[in-house]
């Protein structure tokens, strides 16, 4: 029977789930795995919270030199999230000959190619898959099943929060705000939920993900990025009148004239498989070029679904030889062949509020007609109070064209104002 | 650079999507994984499907003691389907120090405990990521990702042939054999199209799929098998009037009193992930005490998504040290103590033609309560011709009892017939 000493930097919601899961499957791992695994020790400022979770007292480290330095630690798992001290202790226990399993997107995402570094310098495992979409296993996913394929796109609603607040804001037609405040409340939102609603969370995954899918370093600075806090619900039900969900989507493609990467909220046809991913629930959406179309489907977040995640890499590092980095070398920065478009190309939902005006549809259509943008369908609602509600659609088109017409039309007094733009995926 | 020489035993849809897919990507796979993989021998009694897919002459071998005795290859696939003369060689393959890559579900699921005896013995790999649900990446989730969790179900739609067919009766209203004849004419099908259909090839997948899920050998013959052969488009409508979509589902639960293997037509509610996979698309629904629900959907079978699971095991086998076995006692039977349930729980749906008699609703619903079976929902159509169709919904009940039932309504002259019986997932 094979003995593994874990440590858990960090009992937070990831932490005690990781701490659940381990203590009540350890016949189970016995079993199965021929894996005696035991906490040997914990990092977590809040002494309390671990001895509630009937952590031993002697178990308790003050310090990282204390992990560090217990030869009965072989693998330390980090989910304390945030750069530091996280990082400090991630190369401290990496540079002490443990590996690593992380939850922290925001650390690999920004310092992945550092602690891959030291990582291999070691000797060490350096494991991931908690980052990214909780415990559904899309980095083993890219990492081994799908490297026959050219991964062609990867399109993912991979923040748990932002799906349960437009979920919700679909279901009840109310306003962002409220529903945030719902959200909180039930603990699905934080205080603080610039990371979720801002697309940040999605972006550090989409970094990690898109890294994988095209075998090269995509920093997260590349990113186009735009939360939700602006989506209004009147959008959303046009959407549903189209035949449209609304979701943040993380967006990646890799074409021939370079990479494409966003994250925004988008409209996308009711009959895809995204677009019934609700609530809470994740999925990221894969197309290779031989295995076309896979979805993988789950909790994205979560104690005990990421917790899952975590165990099942401290599995892997204990019956696998050989170390699981990423599959392409994994630099600070691009590399510099790689060419990122930022002008994509998509289809796009506009709503307007028109003057009640002679003539101002064939004003309005003449703008998007200049820039060659080809127009799909219009809604033209009844006038209120002098203004006319108008929806376009068009047909794919640039980005910039798009924005330069909503520009113009704004610029256009008397003709227009220009109160939503949502971009659609087909 | 590492050279990685590879052989493909049989080059029909698999073999041959394999074959591109290998010599595609040649130049990508040296980039990306400093793996030069090359195909050194083929055996295909079809010496001109071998030519006209591009194998040199020189590379095709008349028999398997040229592959085996061939120093430049390291693995060998076998796409050949069917027991012997595959299962001879693989075994040939393997005592001759080759690891193998199979997406033979027939041969692993029969022969697997002895194939994994023979791949230990001689420290080589044996892969079969392709023997499921095509490049969908379920058996290395269960073999890695969810590992730290006790499986408490599986629900999969993991035959393509049988769901294209079953969505089209359901789109189109017609019946089972018209469906199928068109199958057969677009290749959905195969002219003998018995392992599908009756639920064969199902039944062996999910015996591989369970074994693996809950840890111990679940044989084939332990699985309840029913095919689609007798599905009316009738139960389809009335489905969709409950909100139901039907599906060839297969299911593993695994629950404190044993384990229940399953493979039937069933009613799954349309707002359940699964009820929106359609045509020949697969997917697998599974439920974890830390995980909670994951699917894993995509297309389940073709040339090149399997070709691309097949890939990934051939990359995988390359690049990681250790060998890939089940992660249970693989053994030809169960073990004694894994108890199998037989009269399993379900809701039922339940269609009859009744006497157009006074009373006759009360004598059959007697029936049910006799059985202690309770009712949840009834309809009663217009009477045609003296006869009355009945639908009958059931709560949650056991199979035997409904089974009784079902006897002794028929038996029951003068008052209803059974025409067909589904039972309900909630």
């Amino acid at each position: 029977m094979k003995k593994v000493g874990v440590a858990i930097l960090g009992l937070g919601v990831v932490g005690s789930g990781t701490y659940k899961i381990l203590t009540e499957h350890r016949e189970f791992y016995k079993k199965n795995h021929c894996l005696d695994i035991t906490v040997e020790g914990v990092m977590e400022l809040n002494r309390e919270r671990a001895l509630s979770l009937g952590v031993e007292e002697s178990k308790i480290a003050s310090n990282i030199a204390e992990i560090c330095s217990n030869s009965e630690i072989d693998i330390v798992v980090e989910a304390m999230g945030g750069i530091e001290p996280a990082k400090t202790f991630v190369l401290a226990a990496l540079n002490s000959g443990k590996s690593i399993v992380t939850s922290n997107k925001e650390l690999y995402c920004k310092y992945g190619h550092e602690l891959e570094k030291v990582a291999k310098k070691n000797d060490c495992g350096l494991y991931y898959e908690a980052t990214c979409v909780g415990g559904v296993p899309v980095i083993r996913a890219l990492l081994d099943n799908l490297q026959g394929n050219k991964i062609i796109s990867l399109t993912g609603i991979i923040n748990g929060t932002t799906n349960y607040i437009l979920t919700k804001m679909a279901d009840c037609g109310a306003p962002y705000g409220e529903v945030l405040k719902e959200a909180q409340k039930l603990g699905y939102a934080e205080a603080n939920p610039t990371s979720d609603v801002e697309g940040y969370d999605a972006v550090y995954k989409l970094s990690i993900l898109s890294s994988l899918s095209f075998h090269t370093k995509v920093p997260y600075t590349e990113i186009y990025r735009e939360g939700i806090t602006d989506v209004d619900p009147v959008d959303i039900q046009y959407g549903k009148h189209f035949g449209y969900a609304m979701k943040l989507l993380a967006i990646g493609k890799n074409g021939e004239h370079g990479i494409e990467v966003r994250v925004h909220p988008a409209f996308i046809k009711s009959t895809h498989p995204l677009a019934s991913v609700n609530d809470s629930y994740n999925a990221v959406y894969i197309t290779g070029d031989g295995v076309e179309d896979v979805m993988l489907y789950g909790r994205g977040a979560g104690a005990l679904p990421t917790g899952s995640a975590i165990v099942g890499d401290i599995i892997y590092c204990a019956t696998h030889q050989g170390n699981n980095y990423s599959t392409f070398n994994n630099t600070e920065k691009a590399d510099l062949t790689t060419k990122f478009i930022k002008n994509f190309e998509s289809e796009y939902y506009l709503r307007l509020s028109a003057k009640d005006k002679a003539g101002v549809l064939s004003k309005i259509t003449s703008h998007f007609t200049k820039r060659g943008i080809s127009i799909s369908q219009v809604i033209q609602e009844k006038a209120e109070d002098g203004q006319v509600p108008l929806i376009i659609l068009t047909h794919t088109t640039f980005e910039n064209d798009v924005k330069k017409t909503v520009d113009e039309l704004n610029a256009s007094e008397g003709v227009a104002k220009v109160l939503s733009v949502v971009r659609v995926i087909s």
